[in-house]
């Protein structure tokens, strides 16, 4: 899935160049190129599907030369993940209908690769012989208010052992919205609640039952398509149906009301690199823990800050404590990191302000 | 005199662009461009002379256009003012004994231009029939330590009157160096101590004489040009002398030596621009004290803070209290207000430490 537009992470993220499209880790690659090449170990160039918005089509052949053209799936609007995801699952569907598919973001951070491909592969066996929809679970090492929880049943666990399923597998018993900090902080302690990380491990028809049972329209709209998936007809039929579908989460329109989710723990250095705090987080610091990305940096009493520059670009500061400092084109940011919830809303009123070249 | 670097205005003042070509105020016009014009209610074009480093002539030129060729008097190194002064002063001298002089930086405001002008010409007047060397005198408003002061003597002004020179025109006593807070307090109280604006009204004639008590080296050299000065071989000469001469200040080469010198008090406006502050206390504020140049700017819980950004360019800042942010070119600036005395310094280590790029 590689069709958001990071507004957390304005305004280096923009409508037309969003986060998975940008070296946001300074590595050379996108997030969007990273995950490419993490899945590459999954299963075979031919098998890997990008789903976007059809305003990114060129970002993404740019960025992914060696994906097909025909898998490359193009959202007329911006309806959520349940009709994106339905739309690649009824398409996969219509060419293989044992097909066993992975669902994940390309903005994220996973630095134990080959742990998260166990986990995968793990996942995967358990989703191809049981009717389940899974989700990797994030083991939380802080009370982040910044992530959704997933609750699971231990006594499910141990249930699952004796009927001879995997015990690192937990059945689900309910998802929790962003927390407040003293939730999280219960939830951290309570020893069986995970971070959502939005990646989903299932068998194609089983995630099709589900659309039928828990969303009835979604799983109309693109049944109808049926016939023309993998024709020319198809990106016809996609542009005229596909914003016609309800605007709704796979969350909320499948993964709360399903009584078959389980959850695999992965430990696997993951972060959704959500925020330009959750990238200080996680980036190399200095002895003042300030992250940086210019070489020619010039700070003084400056701790904890975050600093995005333009290539080439030098800073000069002093005095600044627990800083986001981002220059990108025509915005300058600079903005306290405890805030930086208000960037998206700050964000939209500069649109709304003084134009969309800010957006 | 347009020679100067500015550098306690970098990052937007530097080396290949100092501030007096900057259109600094935003009013669409530079420094150098400004003081030009208020010149020109003082003297025709045709004597009015610029006094910049050789580096910066395609600049004068361009800026003004209207200047003849010849009233461009390039240094060919930077050996402070009193060599510049001497320079255009010999070579006026060659063309007219009789002339009288005013000098001043290109790179000052004047807010009261009217009462400038006319402090100008009561101090022409005094100059052309009297052999004393004039500086204007600002009437100082606060205990600045950024500024020199010139101290002068109530009752040598009162023994003017009798000798029916004057009044308002004061002997002075001695020029103090830019003071600590504690000092520039008492010059302050004392009513009798005034800002030197470094603007200078003279007899040409009455000021060689000066050179040639006070600064015998500096007059060999300059009068060795008599012969060539306006003529084809002039650029020559001082190509070839100018950079032998001794690096010094008018200030430190005359005035704190000679006995002939006066001060006329004026209220005329005038601030030096000489750092982002002083620029930052003129220009007009918004109801937080803010001072900035772009019309897009998202400011919260930010309050006196001086903020100048390339054109086009939006800012977000929130909780910056008292700070200067100049993003300018290739350098991105975030500084306390209170201590920018260090970025003159700040900038020649960024040069040492990265590179010529940044000075």
């Amino acid at each position: 899935m590689a069709g958001g537009v990071g507004s957390r992470f304005w305004p280096k993220s923009r409508n037309h160049f969003p986060k998975q499209f940008i070296d946001i880790l300074g590595t050379g690659e996108s997030l969007l190129q990273l995950t490419y090449q993490r899945f590459l170990k999954v299963c075979p160039n031919e098998n890997i599907m990008i789903l976007t918005n059809a305003g990114y089509a060129d970002l993404v052949k740019a960025q992914l030369p060696a994906v097909l053209e025909d898998n490359i799936l193009l959202e007329p609007s911006r309806n959520n993940t349940a009709p994106c995801i339905a739309y690649a699952t009824y398409k996969i569907l219509q060419k293989n209908p044992e097909a066993n598919i992975v669902v994940a973001p390309s903005d994220h951070l996973i630095l134990k690769e080959d742990v998260f491909i166990g986990k995968i592969n793990q996942a995967l066996a358990f989703a191809e012989s049981n009717d389940a929809l899974l989700t990797l679970g994030i083991s939380p090492t802080r009370p982040d208010t910044g992530y959704g929880y997933i609750e699971y049943l231990e006594d499910e666990g141990a249930r699952n052992k004796e009927q001879g399923l995997e015990t690192e597998i937990k059945k689900v018993a309910a998802f929790k919205e962003k927390p407040v900090l003293e939730k999280a902080q219960e939830y951290v302690n309570s020893g069986n609640y995970l971070w959502n990380a939005g990646i989903f491990i299932w068998k194609a028809a089983n995630l099709q039952k589900a659309f039928e049972k828990y969303a009835p329209e979604i799983d109309t709209l693109f049944k109808s398509g049926n016939e023309v998936y993998n024709t020319a007809d198809e990106a016809q039929f996609i542009m005229d149906q596909y914003p016609t579908s309800p605007d709704i989460s796979i969350d909320y329109a499948i993964l709360e009301k399903a009584d078959n989710i389980y959850t695999l723990p992965a430990d696997i250095g993951w972060s959704d690199l959500g925020t330009w705090a959750s990238l200080h987080a996680i980036a190399e610091q200095d002895e003042q823990q300030n992250v940086y990305n210019s070489e020619h940096i010039h700070l003084n009493e400056t701790r904890n800050c975050m600093i995005n520059l333009p290539k080439g670009k030098a800073a000069v500061i002093r005095g600044l404590d627990n800083f986001i400092v981002v220059d990108d084109e025509n915005v300058l940011m600079i903005y306290p990191k405890s805030e930086e919830q208000e960037i998206k809303g700050v964000s939209k009123e500069m649109v709304a302000r003084f134009g969309s070249q800010y957006s």
